[in-house]
């Protein structure tokens, strides 16, 4: 077992052994169901019940819990209204009828917080409209090709491709006064699947609620940047907070987007635009004129932290962190409830190995945080609030927030690939009886081969190896593990399972319940034990082992293939700008065109300059041979038995607890000083999606070449500040 | 200009400019309103009154004309049905409305031809319903690993991806009873733009009619295989006539299709496989039941190809052919009567030239072929009936069918391809003033661009030269040029304009009408007039060309990047066997299924043994020397001015001018002896597309090894023919 000697390993093996025996999917089926039961948003009666059940089941699991309280500013939804004017009137329907078979659906009416977007600005607006697709930078540049502005427009945009927050910003920017966003069925309904109640999929009327904050600036409450908004935080004025939208927003269903579809004109939207509304899209603006009007009740409001902890009897100050929310939109069946379920059956079974007796070496603090839907603010704000002391104590983030049936899906700090590789092996698929490790591997070989079915050797390279350690996927956003990796830059895993549940299309609306997670999600709640064992397993071997289980050379090796990329972008780019250019002066385009369907040329592309590589290439060339003798040398100490006395063992842990933080940068990155890791982070406009080596590779995509230069040496720096790190521990292995 | 002395040049340019003068696109809009004012398909009185109409044009023009009648075994719609008996009762309308603003579709309700399928069978069949996709042999593979069997059963496909009569033929092998087929609106309908009449595009009860021919087999009358359907041609009895499909078959529309893919129940299906019918689809069986009559009148029905010939003045056995059809399925303004319009202008001019004292050197003739839509019949047949001296005399083909705006779409003998750049950068675009060549080149760089935005290196290779000769494209079949290329092996060229033409989606409906015509096809006929222009340069310049303008080395060049692609399909074909096996070895396929969606592993694929390339890889060496040797002697020739009697001249054509039958072997292809080029083919299971060296090919795709190894050397055979008889050119060239 990677970083335990023979001896500790059979123990950590016997001990698992015991924690899984404890793991009872009855449990899970019942929590759900009953912390399901009512809506469970940010500041509903449910949601605080929720919270004070799971302190309640904490203490009583033996854990020492406490619920920290945060105060934030929130809009509660007053009134939404979006109705066409013209060419005829239609007035939105704005609601999620109750279906047959699925019984919290009736009483939403009642209780449920109506769809609304949260974040967005209040107004009173009318407009012309005009369909924009996704809303992406990609597509205004489209719009603008074809003569179309938003500007004093409401833009109809689909749910896809990037954060919502950032689609009402871009509208913002272009001009727009509005922004509504729907759910194509193309991406999100009879498309996909069957819709709700016959399958999964999104129904007509359902509608994707979500919050609009700009969270690629920085998550978290808006008025308390960087700080935890406590009572007494010292907080902005809301004007002053960037990351809230500057124009009202309003999710719709695609019942309600297809009046509006249906009545634009204007030319036809180019192919990939069209979606599954059996209408002939077409860009606007107009004849279609909307009002919109979205008044909301912004306040200070209270939000509830869970905080559980079991003081570690060894390395106390060493602390494995486990967390994943509790607030959701309504019902919040499959997002959070199913991953709180199984959070609080690991809380449950550590609790009764400690009754028994047993003690991890290192400390762990289970959280269940609240908020995380308006932009996971319950972890930021605690993660900024106990920020010192996490980044002198904090050597594990895990995180999970849905899961279903499916695949094991993991993603995280790259030192611990091998690390989850190892518990994944030992994790038993419940549908196929292999291990989730080779169910994954079988699934990845299985779309490698769909995807390249040339098997072309010139094609990409084959990322799925036949046999050992998998891939580990690179964090970008959209849940709770963002503040701990990329503002403080903690070790982090995000870890869960999905893939097979039919009922994405359920996300966000009053059909994520009880009932339907149960049909759609996962029936026996067999993987809300998968996961509860896999997290189980991560977190009481992350606990116990004498030395932190790191590989080096696994990120050393990716990090230099994220830099291959760079490279490649950057010729990319430099070729593509050319062709450009040429096309642009041999009027290709404009031949090219149809007359009866003007198009204009693209904008010209700045020429891309040799960039300056040079430090970052060395760096990461150091960090391979360094990664090379931290993995020899841990390799060499774990022969001889990890043979080391405590006090040498806590120094040499301090160097690999902190080891991640070396990649942070107190300047952050460009525009967006609350993100601080070099290697990873959300997009500035994806949001979800990763960026890796973030600071370079968005100057080189947005053509920014000094700034491309500036965050290849900082990037640069923060490598060597990790290599001189690791090398500190590999001679403290050798001492 | 290629193939002229500088003289020459002169003269053939001003007799080419005193062509143009002499195009009139008022003549184009007369004709097309003329001769669409009723349905003109084969039998009917339009469309016989058609062919006298051209008869007697020609003759005025100055032609030497008549009518060629050939007598074929064809079926005329009695009764169609289509219920839905189960779940519920619908009957199928299979009837398009009249629309507003096309005068035409008016009336068609009592005098067109209403929607079927011709050549399939007669039947009165009732079983359970199918969702088969596109009906080709990779979605019978998809069903089969769902444990679907279309055994006893009726497939509903959608058209697309292949010629229609290919997906009866693979219904019927995989045991289906009937064959609905029908038009999705994701490729022919509101997906695409506005229906007709506000836009182009297929509106919800238009159908495309169409032939089930299996015309991979064997394309014209099926009782008269290779040979002339004249009044005393022998015939096969038409239970011997394996051309006609098996079962019988129905085109709808998508308006009739919705009902039945909404009370589909069975698995959901694939993801590519859902269309733009607003409701999910499922595979089947049932519990939606079909009933399907088709009752048809088949009887021997005489077509009427309209053949016109002015003779050469020095090299009268040396014809230059050019041929369009005049039969629709119903109005046919688009197909074929916009082509048809072009051609009667090109021989209006040339008539007018003859008539001022100019003679063609060499003999032209000019056809207006009938029954092209049930499988380029007249075409065929008259091909058949003069294959001796079209073997003997004919020196190039070429073919047009439908015209609209865009852009020029070139096709052919790829040692025509300098000639035809020649020509189309001589034409002016109307739209936008450059040439047409030119104009292409600007869309395909654009595409370029866009298909490839990264453009990669390490990308496929550019394949659009920003100066100089664009390639052409090889020819599949569909239309008339394919008995005298892959039977006879005569240099083929099809040229036409399309690409910004909006109404595909009237394709063989009765709204291919003139008034959708002059709003969506080519309002003004200007590109009426440059089809006009290109094709009658073309004609023009290869009479009066003292050599045969051919330039090998494009040929020799193109079949090198064929024979490449081959080599890459079987290594690729070698690895996906190859991997295809491991992952069933490791189960992976299992693994990855979702236990509640089954899905079987595909079928092992035969592993691929090491092909005998060596002959076609040698003898594609000689040609490429063999095409430089005769290249530069041409170019020599023609510095010296072809200083060359006309009896060495005419030695040197004939070599020329049945240079491409050396290509064609009378073993024909594998299992369809009809066609006998080696380089050129329909794919026997695409219809339309081509399959380059297609012996070799489909041998590969299908794993039918010896097969292969045969073909690669029979091919190598023709290629080294063609070799020695362009040597002999050369020698002539120098002597």
């Amino acid at each position: 077992m990677f970083g335990f000697n023979a001896g500790q390993s059979s123990t950590e093996q016997s001990l698992e052994k015991r924690f899984d025996g404890k793991l009872d999917a009855r449990d899970l089926r019942g929590w759900l169901q009953q912390m399901s039961s009512a809506p469970n948003h940010v500041g509903s009666p449910h949601n605080r019940k929720n919270a004070e059940f799971l302190l309640e089941q904490f203490r009583k699991w033996g854990w020492d819990s406490t619920i920290e309280t945060f105060y934030i500013w929130y809009p509660q939804p007053v009134r939404q209204l979006l109705e066409m004017t013209a060419p005829h009137r239609y007035t939105a329907r704005l609601h999620e009828p109750r279906v047959t078979g699925d019984r919290t659906s009736g009483e939403a009416t009642r209780t449920a917080l109506p769809p609304f977007g949260a974040y967005g600005a209040d107004g009173d607006v009318t407009g012309t409209l005009v369909y924009g697709n996704y809303g992406m930078p990609a597509d205004y540049a489209e719009l603008d090709r074809r003569g179309i502005s938003v500007k004093g427009s409401i833009v109809l945009s689909r749910y896809g491709e990037d954060w919502r927050g950032i689609k009402a910003r871009l509208a913002y920017e272009h001009g727009a006064i509005g922004c509504i966003v729907y759910s194509d069925p193309h991406e999100d309904g009879y498309f996909r699947g069957d819709v709700y109640p016959t399958g999964g999929w999104r129904p007509a009327n359902g509608v994707q609620r979500g919050s609009f904050l700009d969270t690629s600036i920085y998550p978290g409450d808006p008025l308390t940047p960087g700080e935890g908004a406590t009572e007494q935080a010292k907080r902005l004025s809301p004007d002053q907070a960037i990351t809230i939208a500057k124009i009202p927003v309003l999710p719709i269903s695609y019942a309600d987007a297809t009046p509006l579809l249906a009545a634009l004109q204007g030319p036809v939207a180019p192919l990939g635009w069209q979606g599954a509304v059996p209408v002939t899209y077409h860009l606007g603006p107009g004849p279609a004129k909307v009002h919109l009007i979205v008044h909301l009740d912004w306040k200070l409001t209270p939000i509830y932290d869970v905080i559980a902890r079991i003081q570690g009897a060894v390395a106390a100050d060493e602390w494995v962190i486990r967390g994943n929310h509790h607030d959701g939109w309504v019902f919040g069946a499959l997002d959070p409830l199913a991953g709180t379920a199984a959070l609080m059956e690991e809380a449950k079974a550590i609790g009764a190995l400690v009754k028994s007796g047993w003690r991890p070496r290192r400390t762990l603090i289970y959280a269940s945080w609240d908020a995380e839907e308006p932009g996971w603010i319950g972890s930021t704000e605690w993660a900024e609030a106990h920020a010192e002391e996490l980044k002198r104590h904090a050597v594990l983030y895990v995180n999970s927030d849905i899961n279903a049936r499916g695949f094991l899906v993991a993603g995280g700090s790259h030192s611990l690939q091998h690390f989850v590789n190892e518990v994944a092996s030992g994790i038993r698929d419940p549908e196929t009886g292999t291990s989730v490790q080779e169910r994954l591997r079988a699934q990845l070989r299985v779309d490698e081969l769909r995807n390249n079915p040339a098997a072309d050797p010139n094609a990409a390279p084959k990322t799925v190896p036949a046999a050992g350690d998998l891939p580990i996927a690179a964090l970008g956003s959209g849940t709770d593990f963002t503040a701990f990796l990329d503002h403080l830059g903690i070790a982090t895993l995000d870890l869960y399972y999905a893939g097979e549940d039919d009922n994405e299309g359920i996300w966000h609306s009053i059909y994520d319940s009880f009932d339907n997670y149960v049909r759609f999600g996962d029936p026996t709640f067999e993987y809300g034990i998968a996961e509860a064992q896999t997290v189980g397993h991560v977190v009481l071997r992350m606990a116990n082992a004498p030395v932190l289980p790191l590989r080096l050379a696994d990120f050393a090796n990716t990090v230099k293939g994220y830099l291959s990329e760079l490279h490649r972008l950057a010729d990319v780019k430099r070729r593509h700008a050319l062709n450009v250019s040429t096309l642009i002066d041999t009027h290709a385009f404009a031949l090219a065109a149809d007359p009866q369907r003007p198009v204009t040329a693209p904008k010209r592309e700045t020429e891309v300059p040799e960039l300056d590589f040079l430090p970052l290439d060395n760096a990461v060339d150091h960090l391979q041979r360094t990664a090379r003798d931290y993995d020899a040398a841990f390799t060499h100490f774990a022969a001889e038995g990890f043979a080391i006395d405590d006090a040498r063992l806590a120094q040499l842990n301090a160097l690999l607890g902190t080891l991640e933080q070396a990649l942070t940068d107190s300047r952050g990155l460009p525009g967006r000083q609350w993100f601080r890791h070099l290697i990873y982070a959300p997009g500035m406009n994806t949001g979800y999606a990763v960026k890796t080596l973030p600071g370079v590779r968005e100057a080189i995509e947005a053509g920014r070449w000094a700034e491309a230069n500036e965050y290849l040496a900082i990037t640069a720096q923060a490598i060597l500040k990790y290599c001189d790190q690791a090398d500190q521990a590999t001679q403290q292995l050798y001492r």
